[in-house]
C-alpha cells in the first residue's frame, strides 16, 4: 500500500499576543480537522510584533508548531540571541552572511515512515538588506540535504514579488514547496508550478488585523503622514489566522494539491 | 422603486500584447456575464509590458473598458505624452507633482440613472518615488468631486502592502472602494471595510504568467543573479485575466460586494 | 562709508559629547581670529550622536552658536519635541509635511546695521525619506523672507550630491549661500557660483574621527559585515572641528568669500 | 641606494567627451610636472556620460592612462561586454558576482624596478545593488595577490560616506591606499590612516561641472522636480580635472603622502 500523502501546514507571521494566542488556542483543531502532519511558522514578529523571545518560542510549539522560521525581525529582540543560537526548532534567513547567529535550514524526522524534511529559511534582497544570493544560497543548500530528505520547504521572507515569484521558478521541481513571507497580506496566486512545486508568494500573517500590518493603525498613518519616527505598537483586535496547506506525495516529494487558509474570512458582502 | 446596485469591475495592470489580447477577447464576455456597469483597467504596462500607447489605450477602449489608470511606467513612453495631455479616459497618479503632464481623475457618467463616478488614480511612496503625500492628496481631491459623484474608485498604484492598508483605512467610509495595484499578485485580502469601502490590496495582472511579474523569467532571474541591466523583455505565455468586482450601493455609493476575480484558474491540485 | 561684509561660520553636524567639546573649547578663539559675526551649526547628532537635547541645544548657543539646524535625526530624540515646537534657536528641515513639530526658518538680527539674516534648513528626499519637494518649498520660503532679511543662509541636509548641486543651481543668485549636511564627510566643492551664491556640498561633521561618521568603527562595519542591528555608540577619539566660512556682501547679500575650514589637520605627509 | 618612491595619479570619474579631451590635453604634462610613475583612472562615464566604449578606453590609454576602473556604469553600454570579457587593461569591480563578465582586479608591471602593482576595483552596496561583500571580497583579493604585488590600490566605487570609512578602517596597513569614486564630488577627507593606508572618501569627476554631477542641468533638475523620466544628456561647459595623487613607500608600499589635485580651481573669492 502506498504512503498516505505528507500534509505540511505553513503559517504566516504570526504578530505578538494577539496572533500567539490564536495558534494556542485554534492550531490543535487546525491540525485534526486538516489531518496536518507537520506545522511550520513564521515567528519574527511573536514577540510583540517585532523579533522573537524564548517565551513566544516555546508557545508556539506548545500550540502544535514543529519548526519556526525567522525573518528580518529575527534580529530585533537581542535577548533572543542565546536560543537562537542553540534552540533546534528555530531557524533564520539562510543566507545572512558567514558568522551570523543561528541556522538557517534543519531535517526534521517525520511520523509515519515519511522519512524526514528539510526546512530551508531564505530571504530576499529587494527593498531589504544586501545579504547574501538567496538564489545561490538555494543552489547550496538543496545539495546538502537532498540525500537526507525527501521533502523540502522553502519559507522566503521577501519584499518584492518579482523576487519571490523568479525563486518560485528557479527552484520549481527542485522543492517541495516555497511560500513567502514579510508583506502580512496573503496573496491569491497559490499554484503548484508545471515541475511539481507549491507555491504561493505569501502566506499572510497571523495576529489583529484592525491594524497596519500589526502596528496600530494610528502610529502607522503618522509615519507616512509626517516621515518621522512614530513608536510601533502592536495592534490588538480582530485577529485572523492565516496559513497555507500543502500535499506532498509520498514518493516524489512533489505538491499534490494546495490550499490557502485563511479564518475566519473577511466580510465581503454579495455582488 | 430603488435602483440596482452599481457593478465596477477594476482590471489589474495588464501586459503588453497578449494582456491586450485576452481583455480583448474575454471581457466583453464578462460583462454580460456578470451584468458589469463600468469597468476601469489599469494600463501602465499595456505597451510592450512598459507605459502605455495611444495603440494600446484605443485597444483598452474598444474592448469595453471606460477608463485606464497608470502608475510608475505611465512615463516610461515618451511617445504617449500627448495623448495623456488630452485624452479624457486616461487618467495618471494624481499626486505627482505640479506641472506634471496628464490627469489625475475624472468624472464619468453612468448608465441607469446612477449619476457619475468619479476616478481617483493615486500612487504610493514606499519602495517608489517621493512625490506628494497620497493621503493628502486624497484629502483634496474627495473635496473637488463629492458634490459630482455618489461613487468615488481609487485605484491606488504602490508596492508597499503597509501604505496600501493605511490609506484603506484613512479613506474608509469616504471612498466606495480601494483597490490596489502595482505589484502584479493579487491579493487575498479583498473586504468590505467597517465604514463601507471595499478594499483589495492588489488586483493582479492581466498577462503572460509564465513570467516574472509580466518579463520573460530567464531575464528577470539574470537581474537578480548579476545584479547587471539585461533587456526587458514582455513575456506570452500562460495568460490569465485578474480583476475585482465590487457591487455599489446606489443610494451610499459604498460597497456591499467585493469579489476577486482571476481566469482561468492555476493548478491547484486538491489535498 | 560702505558697510563691511558678513561673516558667517557654519559648522557641519556636531557629534555627541566630544563633538560639544570641541565646540565650547574652541569656537569662541575661532570667532575671534577669523572675525566671524554669525554662526550656524547643525546640532542634530549632539545628543549622544543622535538627535538633539535641551541640554546640547544650550551648550551649543553657550558656546557661541547663534542658531542649531537639525536633519533627520532631529526626530531621533522623543525628549526634545517641546523644545523644538518652542525655542526660536533651534531649526528642523523646512519641508517636513505641515503639522511637524518644530519651525524650519526663522530671521535673525546681525550686529553692526545689517539688518537681519534668514536661516532656511531643508532637507533631501533622495535616499532618504519622501517630504516636501525641496526645490517647491525653497521657492515658498524665499517669498517669505524677501522682505525681511538682506541675507540668506541655507542648510540642505541631504545625502545625494546630485540633489545637493540642483538644489544649488536652482537657488543660485537668490540666496546668500547654500551648504551642504549629513553625509559628515567634507567635500572639496566649495565655490562661488555664477549668480553670487556660496555653494558647498557638506561641511563635514565636527567630533570624533576615530570613527565611522561619528559611530564606533567596530559596530559600523558588523553592520555591514552581518546585515543585523547592532547598538549605535557614540565613538570619542581623534575629534576635529569641520565647518565653512563664508564672507557675504553688505549690499548684495551675495558670497563674495568661501572657505573651508578643519581644524586640525589630518595627516597627509608630503608627495 | 634605495628605490624612490611610487607615484601614482588616481583621476575621478571622466565624464563622457568634455572629460576624454580634457585628460588627453592634460594628462602628459601632470604626469611629467608630478612626475607620476602610474596612472589609474575610473571610467564608468566615459561613454557620453553612461558607460564605457572601446573607444573612449582607447583615448585614456593613449593620453597616459595604465588601468581603466569601472563601476556601475560599467554595465550601461551593451556594445562594450566583449572588451570588458578580453582587455587587461580595464576593470569592473570585482565583487559582482560569480558569472558576471570582466575583471576585478590586475597585477602590472611599474617601471624603475619597483616590482608590481595590484589594482583592485571595488563596489558598495548601500543605496546600490546587492552584489558580494565588499569587506570579504577584500579579504580574498588581498591573499590572492599579495605575493605578487608590493603595492596594492583599492578604487571604492560607493555612494556612502559610512560604507567608504569603514571599509578605509577595515584594510587599513593592508593595502597601499583606498580612494572612492562615484559621487562625482571631490571630499576634503584625503589623510594617512594610522598604520599607513593612503585615504580619500571621493576623488571626485573630470568633465563637465556647469552640470549635476556631468549631466545637463535642465534635465536632472526636472527629474527631481517631477519625478519622472527626463533623458539623460551629457552636459558640455567649464570642465574641470580632478584626482588624487599619493606617493608610496618603495620599500613598505604604504603611503608616504596624499594630495587631492583639482584643475582649474573654483573661484572662491576671499574672506
Ligand atoms: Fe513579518
Ligand atoms: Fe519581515
Ligand atoms: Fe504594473
Ligand atoms: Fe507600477
Ligand atoms: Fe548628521
Ligand atoms: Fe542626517
Ligand atoms: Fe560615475
Ligand atoms: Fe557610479
Amino acid at each position: 500500500m502506498a504512503a498516505k500523502n505528507l500534509k505540511v501546514m505553513f503559517i504566516g507571521d504570526v504578530i505578538g499576543t494577539p496572533g500567539l494566542k490564536m495558534v494556542g488556542l485554534m492550531l490543535k483543531g487546525f491540525i485534526k480537522t486538516h489531518q496536518i502532519d507537520f506545522v511550520i511558522c513564521n515567528g519574527e514578529n511573536a514577540h510583540n510584533g517585532k523579533g522573537l523571545s524564548l517565551d513566544a518560542l516555546n508557545q508556539l510549539l506548545e500550540a502544535g508548531v514543529d519548526v519556526v522560521t525567522g525573518g528580518n525581525h529575527t534580529w530585533s529582540n537581542f535577548n533572543f540571541f542565546d536560543t537562537l543560537k542553540t534552540h533546534p526548532k528555530v531557524l533564520r534567513p539562510l543566507n545572512y552572511p558567514k558568522g551570523t547567529y543561528g541556522r538557517g535550514f534543519g531535517i526534521y524526522p517525520l511520523p509515519g515512515g515519511l522519512g524526514n524534511i528539510a526546512v530551508v529559511n531564505l530571504q530576499g534582497r529587494t527593498f531589504m538588506y544586501p545579504i547574501d544570493c538567496p538564489f545561490r544560497t538555494a543552489d547550496w543548500v538543496l545539495k546538502q540535504v537532498k540525500d537526507q530528505a525527501r521533502f523540502v520547504f522553502v519559507d522566503f521572507h521577501a519584499e518584492a514579488t518579482a523576487e519571490k515569484i523568479a525563486l518560485g521558478w528557479y527552484l520549481d521541481g527542485r522543492v517541495s514547496a516555497l511560500i513567502g513571507t514579510h508583506t502580512h497580506v496573503q496573496t491569491a496566486d497559490e499554484r503548484i508550478l508545471p515541475k511539481g512545486t507549491g507555491y504561493c508568494s505569501d502566506a499572510g500573517m497571523t495576529g489583529p488585523f484592525q491594524s497596519v500590518i500589526g502596528m496600530q493603525t494610528k502610529s502607522a498613518t503618522d509615519r507616512m503622514l509626517y516621515q518621522t519616527p512614530h513608536k510601533y505598537e502592536c495592534a490588538e483586535d480582530d485577529v485572523h489566522f492565516s496559513a497555507v496547506i500543502v500535499a506532498l506525495d509520498a514518493q516524489t516529494g512533489m505538491t499534490v494539491g494546495i490550499q490557502r487558509f485563511f479564518y475566519p474570512e473577511f466580510e465581503k458582502g454579495s455582488l
